[in-house]
C-alpha cells in the first residue's frame, strides 16, 4: 500500500481494540495532520484544512445573519492587560507562552502569546464604547491561539490551535444573557445540522466554567468510545471584565453604568469530534456538508472504449449540479481507489465500467450504511444530490440513536457506577451542586460534570452522590 | 460631528498638505483600524477587517483555480529550524520575536514566532516528499507573522500582519520558474482587476531579493504622493531550502535528487495601497469588488409619507441582484449620511426623497467621479450593477492615467535627479547591476531600485548613475 512508506501504519487499528490508535491511525492515514517538530504543535494538512474551511463557511454565515461582524486583534498581550481581571489570570497564567525578546532586546515587559482574547478586546472596548448609541458592539475573530498544555492530541489538545471567538458588549443584563444564550443555539444548530453530531446542551458547574465569567453554556456530544466532549462554549461574563477594564457608557437616564459581556467560541478540536462521531473501521465517515469531496467517481476497465469519456461526462453533469466531485483517474487498482476513499470518508461513490455503460447504469456506494446500488445514468446529478441529503440526514439520526442509546438515568451511586463502568456514555443524575461533592466524584471516577441540560427532570430528591439535597440534574460523563 | 469624541480628527487633512497625516486621518476616521497597547501592532476593525475577507475571497478562488489548496503550520519555529538556511536566518534573525517561557518554565531551546514559514514547511516537505510521484506540492497558508519593526504604520508596516505565504515543490527548476511566473501573474491580475491598480512587475535586484531565494519577483504600484508600495512578491528558492533541509526524491531515473521550490505572499499591507492609490480629500474610495458595502440607500425627508416603504423597496430589489446594499436609516440628516459614506468611499449613493417618488426617479451618486444623475427607479437594481462595473473599470484607468504620467525615462544623472525631485514617481532607467552602485544611489537620493521590468527598453548603453555598461532597464522610486 502507498501508506507505507515513512513509518505509516499499513491498516486502521480496530475501534474495539484501542480507540485511541483507531484515532490517531484515521488522522494520519488519511492525511489530515501531521506532527511538527514542536512539541504538541499540529500540522493541519491539506485533507483537514479542507473540512475546516467549509466549517468556517457554515459558521461565518451563522454569524453574519445573527449581525455580527468579522474583525482582527493582535497576538501578543502586554502581562499587565492579561492580569487585569484577576480570575482570568489565575485560570490562565499556567497555560501561557511568553515573549521575552523582540529584535534583538529584552522586552521590558513580557508579551502573552493570546490564550484567548478578552483582555485585548476590553483594553479597546474601554475606548470605543462612550455611550448607549455605540452598543451593542458584535464582533467575532477567526485566529490561532496558544496554550502551553503538557498532554496533547491532534484536534483535540493541542498547544496551538484555530478558533473562532465572539466578544459582545450590552448595555443590559438581560440582553448579555440572550446573546449567551443564542450563540449556544448557533453552535447547537451548526453541529446538528452540519456536523451532523446531536449535542446535549446547558449550563456548566462553578468549577468548569471559564476563567472570569459569571456563568458558560456549553454543547456536549458523545464519542463513539462513550466519552463526553465538548463542542463549544458561550459564556456570560457579566460586569468582571468591564470593572477589571473599566468598560463604562453614559445611558440613557444620563447614568455612567457598566457594560454587560459575552464571549463565545470554537475551534478546530470539533474536527476531533466529527472523526469519534462517526468514523468506522474502514475510516473517516464525513457528513456531505463538511465532506471537501462530496462524490468520487471511479473508472472500472478505463482502457476500454467509452469508460473515461462516460466517467468524464457524469463527472462533468455532477459537478454542474453543485456537487464537490473529483474524477479518480490515478494509474491504480479500482479496489485500491474504494479503500482509500472509503477511509477518506468520502459520501457518495459511483463506479463505472463498459457492463454499466452499456446498461445505461452505474453502480453507486454510500459511505454511511455502506450500501450498492445501480442508478440510471440520466439523471445521476440529481440523484446523487437527493444522496447526500439522505446520507446528512441519516449520519445525524445514527448518531442521535448511539447518544440515546448510551445515556442512562441514575439514582443510586450503585447504579451510577454500573452505569459509568458498564454503560460508557452520559449519566445523567440529580446533584447537590457542591463544589467538594463535584470533586469527590471526579477523584473517585474519573467522571466529570458536564452540563446542568436545558431540560430538567427531578429524577429524585437528593444528590447520587452525597444525598444532600439535590440542586439540578447534571450530566456526568468521562471526558476529552 | 459624531467622530470629535476621543480625540478622533474633526476632518481629513488634505492630501497635498501632509500625505501622510491624510492617511492616518482616513483609517482612523473610517473606523479601519485602531492603535493597541502592543506597540507596532494594530487592531483591523470591522470596517477594514470586511475587505480584507473580500480580498481574501477573491486571491483564494484565484489560488484554487490555479490547483492549489490550503493548510496550517505551527506559529513557533524551533530556533534550530531557523537557523538552517543561512541566507534566510542572516535575513531574518533582526526581526524575530522569540518565546523563551511556556507553561511556568523556561524552553530549552528558544521559539521564534514564525515571520515567515519557508523553514517549517520546509521541514514537513523533506518528511513528505520521497518519490517523483509527490510532486508538485501545491500549498498556501492563510495566517498571521511577526517582524519586531521599529517604525510602524497601519497596514503599511506592522510587527503582526495577516497575510497568505504559498509553498510549492517542484522535481524541476523549470517548473519551479513557471509556478514563481504564474503566481505573480495571478498577483498581478488580482491586483488590476479586484483593486484597481495598475502595477509594473518584474525581478528585484539581488540587493532587494528575499532572503534565501535565488531570485524574487515582485508587482509595484503607485501612490498618489509619487512613492511606490511593494504590493506582493514571488520567490524562486532554488535549490537553496532543499539543501539545508535535504529535500530529496527518487526521480523517474531513480535518481536521487533535491527538489526545487517556490514561495509567494500577500498580506494586509495591499490595504494600505487601495487607500493611497484611489483617496481623495473626502476620505476612502473603494473599488466595487472589495467594497463590503457597494450601495447605500438615503432616505430624504425620510417621515414623509412613502419615502422609508420606496426605500425599504429599493433596498429589496437591490439586495436581490446580488449587490452588497445598506439602507441607511439612522437618525441624522441626510448630509451628514453622505458625508460619512462618501468617506467610507461606498462607490454609489441612492437618494431618495418625496418628490423623486412622484416623479418616478431617484438621485444617483459615484464617488469615483462625484457624478450626480437622476435615474428611473424602474430597473435601479439593473442600473447600479451597471454603475458598479462601470466604477471599477475607470477607478483602474484614472490610477493607470496617474502612474503613466509619473513614470519617467532618464538618461542622465542631472536627468534622474531632476525627474525624482519634480516628477514624484517612478524613473526608469538603465542601470549596471552592481550592488555597489545601487548602494550609492540609495544614499544620495533616497532612492531604491524596484524592479526590472519584464518589458525591457533600451534607454542608453550605459548606467545612469556610474557610467559603467548597462546591463538592463530599472525602475527606481521612493518607496513605502
Amino acid at each position: 500500500m502507498a501508506k507505507q512508506k515513512d513509518g505509516f501504519v499499513e491498516h486502521i487499528t480496530p475501534q474495539a481494540e484501542d480507540f485511541s490508535r483507531w484515532y490517531t491511525d484515521v488522522i494520519k492515514m488519511t492525511d489530515m495532520v501531521d506532527y511538527s517538530e514542536v512539541k504538541g504543535a499540529m500540522v493541519i494538512k491539506a485533507y483537514g484544512y479542507g473540512i475546516w474551511e467549509l466549517m468556517q463557511r457554515e459558521m461565518d454565515d451563522r454569524f453574519k445573519a445573527t449581525g455580527h461582524k468579522n474583525a482582527y486583534f493582535p497576538l501578543l498581550i502586554p502581562r499587565h492587560l492579561l492580569e487585569k481581571e484577576a480570575e482570568h489570570v489565575e485560570g490562565f497564567a499556567p497555560e501561557v507562552a511568553w515573549v521575552t525578546k523582540g529584535g534583538g532586546e529584552e522586552l521590558a515587559e513580557p508579551l502573552a502569546i493570546r490564550p484567548t482574547s478578552e483582555t485585548i478586546f476590553c483594553s479597546m472596548y474601554a475606548k470605543w464604547v462612550q455611550s448607549y448609541r455605540d452598543l451593542p458592539v458584535l464582533l467575532n475573530q477567526w485566529c490561532n491561539v496558544l496554550r502551553w498544555e503538557k498532554s496533547t492530541r491532534p484536534f483535540l489538545r493541542t498547544s496551538e490551535f484555530l478558533w473562532q471567538e465572539g466578544h459582545t458588549v450590552h448595555a443590559t443584563q438581560q440582553e448579555a444573557e440572550e446573546e449567551t444564550r443564542r450563540m449556544l443555539g448557533v453552535y447547537v444548530d451548526f453541529a446538528e445540522n452540519v456536523l451532523a453530531i446531536p449535542v446535549v446542551s446547558g449550563r456548566k458547574s462553578e468549577k468548569e466554567k471559564f476563567a472570569g465569567a459569571l456563568h458558560t453554556y456549553t454543547m456536549e456530544a458523545l464519542m463513539l468510545d462513550g466519552k463526553a466532549l465538548q463542542m463549544g462554549t458561550s459564556h456570560n461574563l457579566g460586569q468582571n471584565f468591564a470593572k477589571g477594564f473599566d468598560i463604562q457608557f453614559l445611558d440613557r437616564d444620563n447614568q455612567l453604568k457598566y457594560v454587560w459581556q459575552t464571549s463565545w467560541g470554537t475551534s478546530t478540536r470539533m474536527i476531533g469530534g466529527l472523526i469519534m462521531v462517526h468514523g468506522d473501521e474502514r475510516g473517516l465517515k464525513l457528513p456531505p456538508k463538511v465532506a471537501p469531496t462530496q462524490c468520487v467517481i471511479v473508472p472500472v476497465a478505463a482502457h476500454k472504449p467509452g469508460v473515461t469519456e462516460m466517467a468524464e461526462e457524469l463527472f462533468i453533469s455532477i459537478r454542474e449540479a453543485g456537487v464537490r466531485v473529483e474524477l479518480d483517474d490515478r494509474d491504480q487498482s479500482p479496489g485500491w481507489k474504494f479503500n482509500d476513499w472509503e477511509m477518506k470518508g468520502v459520501p457518495v461513490r459511483i463506479e463505472i465500467g463498459p457492463r454499466d455503460i452499456e446498461a445505461g447504469v452505474c453502480m453507486t456506494f454510500r459511505r454511511d450504511t455502506l450500501e450498492k446500488a445501480g442508478k440510471p445514468i440520466m439523471g445521476i446529478a440529481a440523484t446523487v444530490r437527493d444522496m447526500l441529503d439522505d446520507i446528512q440526514k441519516n449520519m445525524l439520526e445514527t448518531a442521535r440513536a448511539f447518544r440515546n442509546e448510551h445515556t442512562f438515568a441514575a439514582t443510586t451511586w450503585d447504579e451510577f457506577m454500573d452505569r459509568i463502568e458498564n454503560g460508557r456514555g452520559f449519566v445523567k443524575a440529580m446533584w447537590c451542586g457542591d463544589a467538594q461533592c463535584e470533586a469527590e466524584i471526579k477523584e473517585q471516577t474519573g467522571v466529570t460534570t458536564r452540563c446542568m441540560p436545558f431540560e430538567q427532570q427531578n429524577l429524585s430528591a437528593v444528590c447520587v452522590h452525597c444525598g444532600k439535597p439535590a440542586k439540578q440534574m447534571m450530566y456526568f460523563a468521562r471526558a476529552y
